[in-house]
Protein backbone atom coordinates (compact mmCIF):
# COMPACT_ATOMS: atom_id res chain seq x y z
CA UNK A 1 0.00 0.00 0.00
CA UNK A 2 1.12 3.58 -0.90
CA UNK A 3 1.08 6.38 1.04
CA UNK A 4 0.49 9.70 -0.85
CA UNK A 5 2.15 12.29 0.71
CA UNK A 6 0.53 15.66 -0.54
CA UNK A 7 2.70 18.00 -1.21
CA UNK A 8 2.32 22.04 -1.51
CA UNK A 9 2.32 23.64 -5.21
CA UNK A 10 4.97 26.30 -5.70
CA UNK A 11 3.51 29.47 -8.36
CA UNK A 12 5.88 31.26 -9.96
CA UNK A 13 4.62 35.01 -10.51
CA UNK A 14 5.64 37.76 -12.38
CA UNK A 15 5.58 40.74 -10.35
CA UNK A 16 5.62 43.15 -13.21
CA UNK A 17 7.97 46.30 -12.78
CA UNK A 18 6.84 47.08 -9.18
CA UNK A 19 3.54 48.77 -8.67
CA UNK A 20 1.21 46.79 -7.24
CA UNK A 21 -1.32 47.91 -10.16
CA UNK A 22 0.66 46.55 -13.22
CA UNK A 23 0.03 42.98 -11.76
CA UNK A 24 -1.94 40.89 -13.23
CA UNK A 25 -5.33 40.45 -10.67
CA UNK A 26 -3.88 36.55 -10.72
CA UNK A 27 -0.30 37.67 -9.52
CA UNK A 28 -2.34 39.63 -7.26
CA UNK A 29 -4.67 36.85 -6.20
CA UNK A 30 -1.84 34.60 -5.43
CA UNK A 31 0.33 36.74 -3.48
CA UNK A 32 -2.84 37.46 -0.86
CA UNK A 33 -3.31 33.80 -0.64
CA UNK A 34 0.39 32.99 -0.37
CA UNK A 35 1.39 31.07 2.75
CA UNK A 36 5.20 31.14 1.88
CA UNK A 37 6.91 33.91 -0.23
CA UNK A 38 9.94 34.06 -1.88
CA UNK A 39 10.68 37.77 -3.14
CA UNK A 40 13.49 38.79 -5.22
CA UNK A 41 15.23 41.99 -4.66
CA UNK A 42 13.47 43.42 -7.84
CA UNK A 43 9.68 42.91 -6.15
CA UNK A 44 8.61 46.09 -4.65
CA UNK A 45 7.60 46.59 -0.83
CA UNK A 46 3.63 47.11 -2.39
CA UNK A 47 3.55 43.98 -3.90
CA UNK A 48 5.05 42.08 -0.76
CA UNK A 49 2.64 43.34 1.62
CA UNK A 50 -0.17 42.03 0.12
CA UNK A 51 1.10 38.63 1.38
CA UNK A 52 -1.38 37.82 4.52
CA UNK A 53 -0.44 38.15 8.08
CA UNK A 54 0.60 34.73 8.78
CA UNK A 55 2.57 34.22 5.24
CA UNK A 56 6.35 33.46 6.36
CA UNK A 57 7.97 36.04 3.81
CA UNK A 58 12.07 35.38 2.64
CA UNK A 59 13.95 37.74 0.67
CA UNK A 60 16.17 36.16 -2.10
CA UNK A 61 18.08 38.97 -3.47
CA UNK A 62 20.52 41.24 -2.29
CA UNK A 63 19.45 43.74 0.01
CA UNK A 64 20.51 45.91 3.30
CA UNK A 65 24.22 44.45 2.96
CA UNK A 66 23.18 41.15 2.87
CA UNK A 67 24.42 39.30 -0.62
CA UNK A 68 21.89 37.24 -2.71
CA UNK A 69 20.33 33.96 -1.75
CA UNK A 70 22.27 30.70 -4.20
CA UNK A 71 20.29 29.47 -7.11
CA UNK A 72 20.63 26.23 -5.86
CA UNK A 73 19.46 27.54 -2.28
CA UNK A 74 16.55 28.95 -3.19
CA UNK A 75 15.44 25.72 -5.27
CA UNK A 76 16.12 23.66 -2.08
CA UNK A 77 14.16 26.25 0.34
CA UNK A 78 11.12 26.58 -2.08
CA UNK A 79 11.07 22.43 -2.32
CA UNK A 80 11.43 22.67 1.91
CA UNK A 81 8.39 24.67 1.77
CA UNK A 82 6.53 22.72 -0.68
CA UNK A 83 6.80 19.96 1.58
CA UNK A 84 5.34 21.27 4.54
CA UNK A 85 2.61 21.32 2.54
CA UNK A 86 2.51 25.31 2.25
CA UNK A 87 0.85 27.46 -0.91
CA UNK A 88 4.49 28.60 -2.14
CA UNK A 89 4.64 31.99 -3.94
CA UNK A 90 8.05 32.39 -5.21
CA UNK A 91 7.80 36.39 -7.01
CA UNK A 92 9.73 37.98 -9.49
CA UNK A 93 10.55 41.44 -11.11
CA UNK A 94 9.02 41.40 -14.66
CA UNK A 95 7.69 38.08 -16.69
CA UNK A 96 9.01 34.96 -15.24
CA UNK A 97 9.57 33.78 -18.48
CA UNK A 98 12.30 36.74 -19.48
CA UNK A 99 15.39 36.37 -17.50
CA UNK A 100 13.63 35.08 -14.90
CA UNK A 101 15.36 31.68 -14.07
CA UNK A 102 11.51 29.80 -14.56
CA UNK A 103 12.96 26.86 -16.70
CA UNK A 104 15.29 25.67 -13.75
CA UNK A 105 13.49 26.35 -10.48
CA UNK A 106 10.25 24.69 -12.24
CA UNK A 107 12.68 21.94 -13.58
CA UNK A 108 14.06 21.08 -10.11
CA UNK A 109 10.48 21.22 -8.19
CA UNK A 110 9.28 19.11 -11.14
CA UNK A 111 12.58 16.62 -10.05
CA UNK A 112 10.85 16.15 -6.42
CA UNK A 113 7.42 15.69 -7.49
CA UNK A 114 6.44 19.53 -7.10
CA UNK A 115 3.88 20.64 -8.79
CA UNK A 116 4.74 24.18 -10.58
CA UNK A 117 2.80 26.78 -11.94
CA UNK A 118 3.40 29.72 -13.69
CA UNK A 119 1.55 33.33 -13.49
CA UNK A 120 2.63 35.59 -16.47
CA UNK A 121 3.56 39.32 -15.80
CA UNK A 122 4.77 42.39 -17.52
CA UNK A 123 7.88 43.07 -18.29
CA UNK A 124 10.56 45.67 -18.14
CA UNK A 125 10.64 46.31 -21.40
CA UNK A 126 6.79 46.46 -21.90
CA UNK A 127 6.41 48.65 -18.64
CA UNK A 128 9.08 51.25 -19.86
CA UNK A 129 7.28 51.08 -23.56
CA UNK A 130 3.96 52.68 -21.60
CA UNK A 131 5.42 54.81 -19.24
CA UNK A 132 7.37 56.56 -21.79
CA UNK A 133 5.51 56.11 -24.77
CA UNK A 134 7.64 54.64 -27.48
CA UNK A 135 6.49 51.35 -28.97
CA UNK A 136 8.59 48.61 -29.15
CA UNK A 137 7.56 47.90 -32.57
CA UNK A 138 6.54 50.19 -35.16
CA UNK A 139 4.99 49.58 -38.85
CA UNK A 140 7.79 49.64 -41.37
CA UNK A 141 10.17 51.04 -38.69
CA UNK A 142 10.50 48.42 -36.18
CA UNK A 143 9.36 44.93 -37.57
CA UNK A 144 11.16 43.15 -34.51
CA UNK A 145 11.94 43.44 -31.06
CA UNK A 146 14.77 41.67 -29.78
CA UNK A 147 15.13 41.07 -25.68
CA UNK A 148 18.59 40.29 -24.61
CA UNK A 149 20.91 40.10 -21.88
CA UNK A 150 24.71 41.65 -22.67
CA UNK A 151 28.05 40.04 -21.11
CA UNK A 152 31.18 41.31 -21.25
CA UNK A 153 34.24 38.10 -21.95
CA UNK A 154 37.97 39.59 -22.18
CA UNK A 155 36.55 42.76 -22.68
CA UNK A 156 34.48 41.82 -25.51
CA UNK A 157 30.69 41.20 -26.27
CA UNK A 158 30.18 37.68 -25.64
CA UNK A 159 27.58 35.94 -27.75
CA UNK A 160 26.18 36.35 -31.09
CA UNK A 161 25.52 40.08 -32.29
CA UNK A 162 24.33 39.36 -35.83
CA UNK A 163 20.23 40.82 -35.21
CA UNK A 164 22.24 44.04 -33.61
CA UNK A 165 22.88 44.78 -37.50
CA UNK A 166 18.85 44.94 -38.10
CA UNK A 167 18.12 47.73 -38.74
CA UNK A 168 14.41 46.91 -38.59
CA UNK A 169 15.18 45.36 -34.79
CA UNK A 170 14.16 47.25 -31.71
CA UNK A 171 16.94 46.42 -29.50
CA UNK A 172 15.93 45.24 -25.38
CA UNK A 173 19.01 44.74 -23.47
CA UNK A 174 18.23 43.98 -19.96
CA UNK A 175 20.44 44.90 -17.03
CA UNK A 176 22.52 46.61 -19.34
CA UNK A 177 23.74 49.84 -17.04
CA UNK A 178 27.46 47.82 -17.22
CA UNK A 179 27.90 47.31 -21.12
CA UNK A 180 26.07 50.20 -22.47
CA UNK A 181 29.21 51.58 -24.24
CA UNK A 182 30.54 48.08 -25.34
CA UNK A 183 26.94 47.21 -26.45
CA UNK A 184 26.57 50.82 -28.20
CA UNK A 185 30.33 50.59 -29.90
CA UNK A 186 29.68 46.93 -31.13
CA UNK A 187 26.49 48.05 -32.58
CA UNK A 188 27.81 50.96 -34.17
CA UNK A 189 30.71 48.58 -35.51
CA UNK A 190 27.82 46.23 -36.61
CA UNK A 191 26.82 48.86 -39.00
CA UNK A 192 23.82 50.70 -37.00
CA UNK A 193 24.32 54.66 -37.64
CA UNK A 194 25.54 56.52 -34.64
CA UNK A 195 22.80 58.59 -34.33
CA UNK A 196 20.70 55.46 -33.71
CA UNK A 197 18.69 56.73 -31.44
CA UNK A 198 18.89 54.94 -27.80
CA UNK A 199 17.29 55.26 -24.07
CA UNK A 200 18.13 54.25 -20.96
CA UNK A 201 15.20 53.98 -18.60
CA UNK A 202 15.93 53.25 -14.60
CA UNK A 203 13.37 51.18 -12.71
CA UNK A 204 11.38 51.34 -15.62
CA UNK A 205 7.35 51.19 -14.98
CA UNK A 206 7.71 52.63 -10.87
CA UNK A 207 7.08 55.82 -9.38
CA UNK A 208 10.91 56.71 -9.64
CA UNK A 209 11.12 55.70 -13.26
CA UNK A 210 13.91 57.82 -14.93
CA UNK A 211 14.97 58.25 -18.62
CA UNK A 212 17.59 58.57 -20.68
CA UNK A 213 17.23 59.87 -23.89
CA UNK A 214 20.35 59.35 -25.98
CA UNK A 215 21.76 58.29 -29.01
CA UNK A 216 24.39 55.40 -29.81
CA UNK A 217 26.78 57.76 -29.92
CA UNK A 218 26.02 59.42 -27.01
CA UNK A 219 25.14 56.48 -24.59
CA UNK A 220 27.29 55.96 -22.17
CA UNK A 221 27.94 59.36 -21.60
CA UNK A 222 24.21 59.61 -20.52
CA UNK A 223 24.07 57.23 -18.38
CA UNK A 224 27.14 57.98 -16.36
CA UNK A 225 24.75 59.75 -13.88
CA UNK A 226 22.47 57.15 -13.49
CA UNK A 227 22.41 55.63 -10.15
CA UNK A 228 22.47 51.18 -9.50
CA UNK A 229 19.23 50.65 -9.83
CA UNK A 230 18.48 47.90 -13.09
CA UNK A 231 18.72 50.03 -16.17
CA UNK A 232 17.12 48.71 -19.31
CA UNK A 233 18.48 49.72 -22.52
CA UNK A 234 16.73 50.28 -26.02
CA UNK A 235 18.16 50.61 -29.14
CA UNK A 236 16.42 51.54 -32.41
CA UNK A 237 13.87 54.15 -34.71
CA UNK A 238 11.36 53.55 -31.73
CA UNK A 239 13.48 54.89 -28.84
CA UNK A 240 12.96 58.43 -30.52
CA UNK A 241 9.61 58.36 -29.06
CA UNK A 242 10.17 58.65 -25.91
CA UNK A 243 10.50 62.18 -24.98
CA UNK A 244 11.48 64.49 -22.16
CA UNK A 245 7.47 65.61 -21.39
CA UNK A 246 6.42 61.73 -20.66
CA UNK A 247 8.72 62.34 -17.25
CA UNK A 248 6.02 63.93 -16.11
CA UNK A 249 3.09 61.65 -16.60
CA UNK A 250 5.44 58.78 -14.53
CA UNK A 251 3.26 58.72 -11.79
CA UNK A 252 0.17 59.27 -13.40
CA UNK A 253 -2.76 56.31 -12.95
CA UNK A 254 -5.09 55.73 -15.37
CA UNK A 255 -7.78 58.51 -15.79
CA UNK A 256 -6.06 59.12 -12.10
CA UNK B 1 -8.44 85.79 -24.74
CA UNK B 2 -8.13 81.93 -25.51
CA UNK B 3 -11.45 79.29 -24.79
CA UNK B 4 -9.41 75.84 -23.72
CA UNK B 5 -11.13 73.28 -24.72
CA UNK B 6 -11.20 69.85 -22.28
CA UNK B 7 -9.97 67.30 -24.64
CA UNK B 8 -11.22 63.58 -23.34
CA UNK B 9 -8.01 61.61 -22.66
CA UNK B 10 -7.49 58.07 -24.69
CA UNK B 11 -6.26 55.08 -22.92
CA UNK B 12 -4.39 52.95 -25.15
CA UNK B 13 -4.65 49.43 -22.88
CA UNK B 14 -3.32 46.45 -23.25
CA UNK B 15 -5.53 43.49 -22.20
CA UNK B 16 -2.96 40.59 -22.08
CA UNK B 17 -4.05 37.21 -23.84
CA UNK B 18 -8.22 36.92 -22.90
CA UNK B 19 -8.76 36.06 -19.28
CA UNK B 20 -9.72 39.08 -17.31
CA UNK B 21 -7.26 37.85 -14.38
CA UNK B 22 -4.66 37.88 -16.45
CA UNK B 23 -5.05 42.16 -17.25
CA UNK B 24 -3.53 43.93 -14.73
CA UNK B 25 -4.96 46.12 -12.19
CA UNK B 26 -4.80 49.33 -14.06
CA UNK B 27 -5.94 47.54 -16.98
CA UNK B 28 -8.98 46.36 -15.45
CA UNK B 29 -10.07 49.86 -13.95
CA UNK B 30 -9.32 51.96 -17.09
CA UNK B 31 -12.15 49.75 -18.53
CA UNK B 32 -14.04 49.84 -15.38
CA UNK B 33 -14.38 53.54 -15.72
CA UNK B 34 -14.37 53.68 -19.92
CA UNK B 35 -16.94 56.15 -20.92
CA UNK B 36 -16.05 54.78 -24.37
CA UNK B 37 -14.36 51.73 -25.28
CA UNK B 38 -12.97 50.56 -28.86
CA UNK B 39 -11.65 46.92 -29.00
CA UNK B 40 -10.22 44.46 -31.18
CA UNK B 41 -10.51 40.74 -32.06
CA UNK B 42 -8.41 39.37 -29.81
CA UNK B 43 -9.93 41.06 -27.05
CA UNK B 44 -12.47 38.23 -24.84
CA UNK B 45 -15.87 38.96 -24.51
CA UNK B 46 -14.95 38.54 -20.78
CA UNK B 47 -12.77 41.88 -20.97
CA UNK B 48 -15.15 44.01 -22.63
CA UNK B 49 -18.08 43.18 -19.89
CA UNK B 50 -16.35 45.11 -17.30
CA UNK B 51 -17.18 48.51 -19.53
CA UNK B 52 -20.02 49.69 -16.78
CA UNK B 53 -23.04 50.02 -18.48
CA UNK B 54 -23.18 53.70 -20.31
CA UNK B 55 -20.24 52.71 -21.88
CA UNK B 56 -19.96 53.16 -25.61
CA UNK B 57 -18.76 50.22 -26.94
CA UNK B 58 -17.44 50.11 -30.41
CA UNK B 59 -15.79 46.66 -31.92
CA UNK B 60 -13.03 47.56 -34.34
CA UNK B 61 -11.88 43.91 -35.03
CA UNK B 62 -13.07 41.34 -37.93
CA UNK B 63 -16.41 39.89 -36.08
CA UNK B 64 -19.38 38.44 -37.06
CA UNK B 65 -18.73 38.41 -41.32
CA UNK B 66 -17.73 42.54 -41.25
CA UNK B 67 -14.78 43.16 -41.79
CA UNK B 68 -12.46 45.26 -39.57
CA UNK B 69 -11.93 49.06 -39.63
CA UNK B 70 -9.17 50.19 -41.12
CA UNK B 71 -6.76 52.24 -38.88
CA UNK B 72 -7.42 55.69 -40.18
CA UNK B 73 -11.39 54.79 -39.18
CA UNK B 74 -10.00 53.91 -35.56
CA UNK B 75 -8.10 57.15 -35.00
CA UNK B 76 -10.64 59.52 -36.40
CA UNK B 77 -13.30 57.33 -34.36
CA UNK B 78 -10.78 57.87 -31.14
CA UNK B 79 -10.51 61.32 -31.88
CA UNK B 80 -14.04 62.34 -32.36
CA UNK B 81 -14.75 60.43 -29.25
CA UNK B 82 -12.18 62.46 -27.14
CA UNK B 83 -13.06 65.65 -28.30
CA UNK B 84 -16.71 65.29 -26.50
CA UNK B 85 -14.65 65.02 -23.34
CA UNK B 86 -15.10 61.42 -22.92
CA UNK B 87 -12.45 58.87 -20.79
CA UNK B 88 -11.81 56.88 -23.97
CA UNK B 89 -10.24 53.53 -23.84
CA UNK B 90 -8.56 51.68 -26.44
CA UNK B 91 -7.97 48.24 -25.47
CA UNK B 92 -6.35 45.62 -27.22
CA UNK B 93 -5.01 42.16 -26.68
CA UNK B 94 -1.72 41.57 -25.12
CA UNK B 95 0.76 44.11 -24.77
CA UNK B 96 0.38 47.41 -27.12
CA UNK B 97 3.77 48.37 -27.24
CA UNK B 98 4.44 44.90 -28.59
CA UNK B 99 2.39 44.75 -32.83
CA UNK B 100 -0.31 46.87 -31.30
CA UNK B 101 -0.06 50.19 -33.37
CA UNK B 102 0.25 52.41 -30.40
CA UNK B 103 3.13 54.31 -31.65
CA UNK B 104 0.74 55.15 -34.84
CA UNK B 105 -2.47 56.17 -32.44
CA UNK B 106 -0.48 57.73 -30.44
CA UNK B 107 0.95 60.40 -32.93
CA UNK B 108 -2.06 60.82 -34.32
CA UNK B 109 -3.84 61.64 -31.47
CA UNK B 110 -0.60 63.99 -30.18
CA UNK B 111 -0.96 65.60 -33.52
CA UNK B 112 -4.76 66.84 -32.52
CA UNK B 113 -3.28 67.98 -28.82
CA UNK B 114 -5.31 64.39 -27.61
CA UNK B 115 -3.38 63.38 -24.35
CA UNK B 116 -2.33 59.78 -24.45
CA UNK B 117 -1.61 57.18 -21.53
CA UNK B 118 -0.43 53.58 -22.46
CA UNK B 119 -1.47 50.19 -20.39
CA UNK B 120 1.01 47.73 -20.83
CA UNK B 121 0.08 44.23 -20.61
CA UNK B 122 0.75 40.47 -20.75
CA UNK B 123 2.20 39.72 -24.43
CA UNK B 124 1.36 36.89 -25.88
CA UNK B 125 4.13 34.99 -25.95
CA UNK B 126 4.82 35.27 -22.03
CA UNK B 127 1.33 34.25 -21.64
CA UNK B 128 2.18 30.96 -23.86
CA UNK B 129 5.18 30.34 -21.79
CA UNK B 130 3.38 30.51 -18.69
CA UNK B 131 0.53 28.42 -19.42
CA UNK B 132 2.63 25.67 -21.06
CA UNK B 133 5.43 25.62 -18.84
CA UNK B 134 8.49 26.79 -21.01
CA UNK B 135 10.21 29.96 -20.30
CA UNK B 136 11.76 32.18 -23.43
CA UNK B 137 15.18 32.56 -22.16
CA UNK B 138 16.72 29.95 -20.67
CA UNK B 139 20.52 29.59 -19.01
CA UNK B 140 23.17 29.13 -21.01
CA UNK B 141 20.92 28.17 -24.31
CA UNK B 142 18.86 30.70 -24.56
CA UNK B 143 20.07 33.78 -23.88
CA UNK B 144 18.20 36.18 -26.11
CA UNK B 145 14.26 36.24 -27.39
CA UNK B 146 13.17 37.68 -30.84
CA UNK B 147 9.53 39.28 -31.14
CA UNK B 148 8.86 39.12 -34.67
CA UNK B 149 6.22 39.10 -37.25
CA UNK B 150 6.79 37.00 -40.43
CA UNK B 151 5.51 38.33 -43.87
CA UNK B 152 5.81 36.54 -47.69
CA UNK B 153 7.00 38.79 -50.26
CA UNK B 154 7.24 36.75 -53.73
CA UNK B 155 6.86 33.58 -52.01
CA UNK B 156 10.21 34.11 -49.73
CA UNK B 157 10.35 35.46 -46.09
CA UNK B 158 10.47 39.19 -46.27
CA UNK B 159 12.98 41.12 -43.89
CA UNK B 160 16.14 40.56 -41.93
CA UNK B 161 16.24 36.71 -40.91
CA UNK B 162 19.99 36.90 -39.42
CA UNK B 163 18.69 36.19 -35.89
CA UNK B 164 16.81 32.88 -36.94
CA UNK B 165 20.63 31.31 -37.64
CA UNK B 166 21.38 32.33 -33.72
CA UNK B 167 21.24 29.51 -31.88
CA UNK B 168 20.72 30.81 -28.48
CA UNK B 169 18.23 32.76 -29.53
CA UNK B 170 14.25 31.81 -28.86
CA UNK B 171 12.49 33.13 -31.55
CA UNK B 172 8.37 34.17 -31.49
CA UNK B 173 6.38 34.99 -34.42
CA UNK B 174 3.07 36.51 -33.45
CA UNK B 175 0.22 35.78 -36.07
CA UNK B 176 2.64 33.37 -37.64
CA UNK B 177 -0.07 30.40 -38.67
CA UNK B 178 -0.01 31.59 -42.35
CA UNK B 179 3.79 31.63 -42.61
CA UNK B 180 4.73 28.80 -40.52
CA UNK B 181 6.17 26.35 -43.65
CA UNK B 182 8.15 29.12 -45.28
CA UNK B 183 9.50 30.49 -41.79
CA UNK B 184 10.19 26.53 -40.69
CA UNK B 185 12.21 25.84 -44.24
CA UNK B 186 13.79 29.09 -43.61
CA UNK B 187 15.64 28.70 -40.21
CA UNK B 188 16.68 25.01 -41.42
CA UNK B 189 18.27 26.68 -44.55
CA UNK B 190 19.56 29.43 -42.00
CA UNK B 191 21.57 26.64 -39.79
CA UNK B 192 19.41 25.63 -37.48
CA UNK B 193 18.91 22.03 -37.01
CA UNK B 194 15.73 20.43 -38.51
CA UNK B 195 15.20 18.78 -35.01
CA UNK B 196 15.23 22.36 -33.33
CA UNK B 197 11.95 22.40 -30.83
CA UNK B 198 9.33 23.92 -31.92
CA UNK B 199 5.75 24.89 -30.79
CA UNK B 200 2.52 26.51 -31.97
CA UNK B 201 -0.20 27.82 -29.44
CA UNK B 202 -3.01 28.71 -30.71
CA UNK B 203 -5.17 31.01 -28.73
CA UNK B 204 -2.42 31.62 -25.78
CA UNK B 205 -3.29 32.29 -22.74
CA UNK B 206 -6.48 31.25 -22.45
CA UNK B 207 -9.08 28.74 -21.38
CA UNK B 208 -9.09 27.28 -25.37
CA UNK B 209 -5.94 27.48 -25.54
CA UNK B 210 -4.30 24.21 -27.63
CA UNK B 211 -0.46 23.83 -28.10
CA UNK B 212 1.05 21.60 -30.96
CA UNK B 213 4.44 20.30 -30.15
CA UNK B 214 6.94 19.93 -33.25
CA UNK B 215 10.35 20.37 -34.71
CA UNK B 216 11.40 22.39 -37.39
CA UNK B 217 10.57 19.45 -39.66
CA UNK B 218 7.15 19.04 -38.76
CA UNK B 219 5.95 22.21 -37.74
CA UNK B 220 3.95 23.13 -40.76
CA UNK B 221 2.32 19.23 -40.86
CA UNK B 222 1.16 19.50 -37.11
CA UNK B 223 -0.29 22.32 -37.51
CA UNK B 224 -2.53 21.56 -40.34
CA UNK B 225 -5.67 20.96 -37.92
CA UNK B 226 -5.13 24.36 -35.99
CA UNK B 227 -8.19 26.47 -36.01
CA UNK B 228 -8.32 29.86 -37.19
CA UNK B 229 -7.29 31.18 -33.82
CA UNK B 230 -4.03 33.53 -33.53
CA UNK B 231 -1.02 30.97 -33.77
CA UNK B 232 1.58 32.35 -32.02
CA UNK B 233 4.93 29.87 -33.06
CA UNK B 234 7.79 29.61 -30.89
CA UNK B 235 11.36 27.66 -31.69
CA UNK B 236 14.51 27.13 -30.15
CA UNK B 237 15.62 25.20 -27.66
CA UNK B 238 13.05 26.29 -24.62
CA UNK B 239 10.34 24.85 -26.28
CA UNK B 240 11.23 21.28 -25.57
CA UNK B 241 9.87 22.11 -22.23
CA UNK B 242 6.13 22.52 -23.40
CA UNK B 243 5.01 19.18 -22.59
CA UNK B 244 1.63 17.62 -22.90
CA UNK B 245 0.91 17.34 -19.75
CA UNK B 246 0.56 21.18 -19.35
CA UNK B 247 -2.76 21.10 -21.63
CA UNK B 248 -4.26 19.48 -18.51
CA UNK B 249 -3.42 22.86 -16.52
CA UNK B 250 -4.89 25.25 -19.17
CA UNK B 251 -8.14 25.62 -16.97
CA UNK B 252 -6.58 26.19 -13.98
CA UNK B 253 -6.06 29.37 -11.80
CA UNK B 254 -3.35 29.95 -8.71
CA UNK B 255 -4.56 27.55 -6.23
CA UNK B 256 -8.04 27.23 -7.48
Amino acid sequence: MSVEIKLGKVLLVGAGPGPVDLMTVRAVRAVESAQALLYDALCSEEAIALAPAGCVRIQTGKRAGKPSMKQDEINRLMLRLARKGLKVVRLKGGDPSIFGRVGEEAAFLKGFGVETEVVPGVTAACAAAAQFGFPLTHRGEARRVVFTTARLEAGKLSGDWSAAADPEATLAVYMGGAVAGDLARGMIEAGRPADTPAVAIEKAGGAEARLYPATLATLAERIAEAGDGPLLIVVGEVAAFATANSMSQVERRAFG
